[in-house]
């Protein structure tokens, strides 16, 4: 066989992949604006650049970018007053698709100036016009144009275009869109200025949208009454100056307080913010707010928005910030986190891991330093921080690295400990006779009161857990923390919850105890509710419910976590019904006359530790209530 | 000035474009091997249609499409022994980017066969491969091998590439990736297995995947244990013939049962199906599932899962379905949903939109359907499907005027009704002064026993609305409906839940009542509970406690909606507390000896009114326990 060998250069077709690009690369119709609006923006920023590099002497004169629509004509047109194209440049910019003009400008000038505020990279964003027009006009006069006279540039969507010299007295350029039939929405100023909002807010060059009608003042009539008029009003739709590009030093709270309430106008004030601003080894900058968390709804809303040098991209940010401060507010701004060519998609990539990972960093330092600065502000803000801080905890090994020294437990009394702190705190008192320690803790301090006064009447300490996270939590912290155990205040009556091998007498014999479990379990008749007969206080209630830690936790895992827990759910609610047999009441069914007299006491005494624990509902409770009525009828 | 003219094509420049299209057209790396795959089975499927249109009558033999891999070398490789390609070939729809082979295909044999099974539509897939590769090779030998040599093309994700000819025996081709140094994660068994899962589960051509070992019975050793070996062992991994491409007519209710196990293999059976197969006026098959909504969790997992021509495209389905119908589960295909060039996002299109009609008005025929065959059984599977039917009234002005008379209302008793069919039951007794129907619900039969019990003593028919979407529900039929008032059953006290211009004598004189006024608020002392006397039946409850039922959808609308209702939020939650003037507790409060026990007898009576609203909590619950126990001990 002989070997034919050949070399040769792949090529593109243009009549191949121009549809492509003017149809299926943009998955958003509406992103045409941000592509011609960001082109404008470039235009500007290079003619000053070449301005501060002594490269340009005119005049530069109103910079302002305007964006007009006319419905008749059905066009929407945007112009800016910055470099414009001679013929050839459009011939080299427009005509050779993905030939990106703002990698040549900053490889030419690349000594002179870093690329820094252009922001056009493939070239291809002009072309999305055809996505939404028909036809495509360019009419634009180069700010050399002592030498050269305007272009106009023409094309309908297929291959070809036209090209002629026109004339345009002013310097920068126009690109006309005839919008097709499809694409009439953007034809409304409501809808125009909603996407220029979402996506040139932040622009650095001020952007004019007109043809907003609004009554003023003309004076008095004969009568003396205000006359109006309706006058245009142009508006400057953007803040090309946002705070994120400013320098923290010169920045005041109220600064950052008032760019919140830009960002999200329906929005309490934050708890407090991070200024990022990074230079090596990638760019970042933005504001990272801390909000006061009221609800799940607002938390859907404000999310964090990403813009890549002042344009919005999107805001879903996953990847880029680490999942447990999704919850944080404001703005992150990087030319470095990779994009695809339609922009509002995120590509995996290791710098984005590093991003995330600084940004998990920065945010630690935060916290630290605001708990070391002021102890007692950094408690008054637990409160709403603590889903953060717990959620990184739960997820983020190096978070929990930085965290467990600021880190704080909340006791029923809104007393705050850090973990070496409690620790100290409980040591003493709530060691069990295998010198573990047990850490106790209510979910609901309303549902649990009774609890909450058995155990403190044993002196002992009760956290508060009832936060959303706070049973991944509470698994995370036994995991971490060495020989502790953490129960919660109802999965025994006091005397058990910690193990101290100390016994409290009973009043009762052995038969006596025999005869009260049976009364009970007689009165009850309920095999999910085991009895116990216990040496209790007499001032403590005479039965206690109680839900054992282990079977508690099974459940609310079936709950939420279904797949393998999922046949717990359907497991009967087991409970320990402890009849305090040190109780007086105990006595006097004891010495009752007949077994109804018993049967009635038992039910009675059962239903008031249901009643504590809200396990009393529908026709019991009404039953209950009646029954109470009477007796005190 | 002259006016110049020129007229000419717009280009591209390989050098600009190819970067952008190997790096940053697709947005997620693993794509690649979707995107070989599919290419092996256009290939496999031209030769298929070639042989049935009888252009080749040659030995098809074995048409499996093999993916390997090897780890010491750094490849992956996907052969296919389908149609293959000459030298030429590969010249043509190798080194030419964006040139469709398939659409060439479909045109060249149109009047033949239609293109349906072929998937390949940009022309751009291949490339994706140097997302992950420094060196492509590709191996190939065209059917018409008799008349050319195998092909062999090489290039290094330069522009530049190497085509020389070369020794294969076997027809068909091998695309061999040299990984590159970042993409060596997918090197491994597990991941390329579940990349192969995820997108080609179902492509129409068997595809095997190697390496697995495992260890196989090999007879028994000199002591009688049996001896094992370890075996390579080829998988299939996917099903060629998934059942939606299957006509219904020839499919039992078992194989759309194990289907969806394939699907969702943890999950429960589904309630009923729904095969869908549209032809015009576009291409749409699928099957969608109403699952058992058991929890969150689960309709989170099981997403509705998009193809295009047997592909795997996403589990993002939002705009092709509506989003009432976003918790079905089930599989969707079409050639017709408008794709980006990476396929994984859907592009905004009116098409789009018909498809979504369409899917409404097949899940309203079919539920219409059931309804019409069963009512019993439409009846026991309500439960699970009330959301679905809920969420589409409240969002789809369409889907209301299909569900009308098949949705229904449940009442606390487990009847249901249709509108019409309630509207009767209820017209005599339910009606108002000014001829309103009343509705009355429940959202919780256990905490609302005692009201409900009230309600049923008047005669008056109690709805249960306790799902999540009811209290929408119920803002939708009230402004559907005409001339019906809905109101929860603790809105009021049952004598005035429906104002007939009745009125129940009061045993109480004006001056009476003002003193049990009197007694009560000083007993109560709270200025949030407004306390009337009211005459009520003497076998009610003495004291009951309601809130207007303006105020409570205010404060719900608070906690969920925020934004102009937060307002809301933080006022006080303001009760009524209506003393029955009838009850013979209020006439011992009367005759009580002095202030003292008056008050103790109103806050007892009080106190059990809190009690069976569930509003009696912590301290003020332990305690009225405590009184409770001393009471009987």
């Amino acid at each position: 066989m002989a070997t034919v060998q050949e070399k040769g250069t792949i090529s593109i077709h243009t009549e191949n992949i121009f549809p492509i690009i003017k149809k299926f690369l943009y998955s958003d119709h509406e992103i045409f604006l941000r592509e011609l609006v960001s082109n404008a923006v470039d235009a500007t920023q290079k003619l000053k650049k070449l301005t501060s590099m002594g490269e340009f002497n005119g005049e530069l004169g109103d910079l302002r970018i305007e964006v007009t629509f006319d419905k008749d004509k059905k066009t929407i047109t945007v112009s800016d007053k910055g470099i414009g194209m001679t013929a050839d440049e459009v011939k080299k910019y427009i005509n050779q698709i993905a030939f990106s003009g703002a990698t040549e400008f900053i490889e030419k000038f690349k000594d002179k100036a870093d690329g820094k505020d252009i922001i056009g990279k493939f070239g291809l964003g002009f072309y999305s016009s055809f996505m939404v027009a028909d036809k495509v006009e360019i009419v634009s006069r180069s700010f050399k144009a002592a030498e050269h006279e305007a272009a106009r540039w023409e094309c309908d969507g297929s291959t070809e275009f036209e090209l002629s010299i026109t004339n345009k007295q002013e310097r920068g350029t126009d690109v006309i869109l005839h919008i097709n039939k499809d694409s009439e929405e953007f034809l409304d100023e409501w809808r125009l200025k909603g996407i220029l909002e979402k996506y040139c807010k932040f622009l650095p060059v001020e952007i004019k949208f007109g043809t907003t009608e609004e009554s003023v003042e003309d004076g008095v009539d004969s009568e003396g009454k205000t006359k109006y008029k309706s006058v245009t009003k142009d508006r400057i739709i953007n803040n090309p100056s946002p705070l994120w590009t400013k320098s923290p030093n010169d920045l005041k709270d109220e600064d950052y307080l008032k760019f919140y309430k830009e960002l999200y106008p329906f929005s309490e004030e934050p708890l407090f913010w991070i200024h990022l601003n990074v230079d090596y080894p990638f760019n970042l900058t933005g504001i990272l707010y801390f909000p006061k968390v009221k609800n799940d709804f607002e938390i859907q809303k404000n999310k964090i928005q990403l813009y890549s040098r002042q344009v919005f991209i999107t805001d879903e940010v996953k990847d880029v910030v680490p999942d447990f401060l999704m919850l944080l507010h404001g703005v992150l701004d990087s030319p470095d986190i990779p994009l695809n060519v339609s922009r509002s998609y995120l590509q995996s990539d290791t710098n984005v891991k590093k991003i995330s990972q600084h940004i998990t960093k920065k945010v630690g330092d935060k916290l630290q330093d605001l708990f070391k600065k002021d102890r007692k502000d950094f408690e008054k803000k637990w409160d709403d921080i603590n889903i953060f801080v717990k959620y990184g905890i739960i997820s983020d090994e190096k978070f929990y690295d930085r965290a467990k020294d600021f880190t704080l437990l909340k006791n029923v009394d809104d007393q705050y400990f850090t973990f070496e702190e409690y620790k100290e705190k409980v040591k003493a008192n709530q060691t069990d006779k295998d010198k573990n320690l047990v850490y106790i803790y209510a979910s609901d301090k309303g549902k649990q009161h009774s609890f909450i006064e058995g155990a403190k009447n044993k002196s002992y300490d009760v956290l508060v857990f009832d936060g959303i996270l706070d049973s991944h939590f509470i698994n995370t912290l036994e995991q971490k923390l060495e020989k502790i155990q953490i129960k919660r205040v109802d999965s025994d009556i006091a005397e058990k919850l910690i193990d101290k091998d100390e016994k409290i007498e009973s009043v009762l014999s052995q038969e006596e105890q025999d005869q009260v479990k049976s009364v009970f379990e007689k009165a009850i008749n309920n095999k999910n509710m085991n009895v116990t007969v216990d040496s209790m206080s007499p001032n403590d209630l005479p039965v206690v419910i109680t839900m054992n830690e282990f079977m508690r936790r099974m459940k609310d895992m079936a709950k939420t976590g279904g797949g393998q827990y999922a046949f717990m759910g359907s497991m009967p609610d087991n409970y320990n019904v402890a009849v305090n047999g040190n109780h007086p009441i105990v006595q006097k069914i004891i010495k009752a006359e007949n077994e109804e007299a018993k049967t009635k006491l038992a039910k009675q005494t059962f239903d008031l530790a249901l009643l504590s624990q809200n396990l009393l509902t529908g026709a019991d409770l009404t039953n209950f209530i009646k029954r109470s009525v009477e007796l005190i009828s």
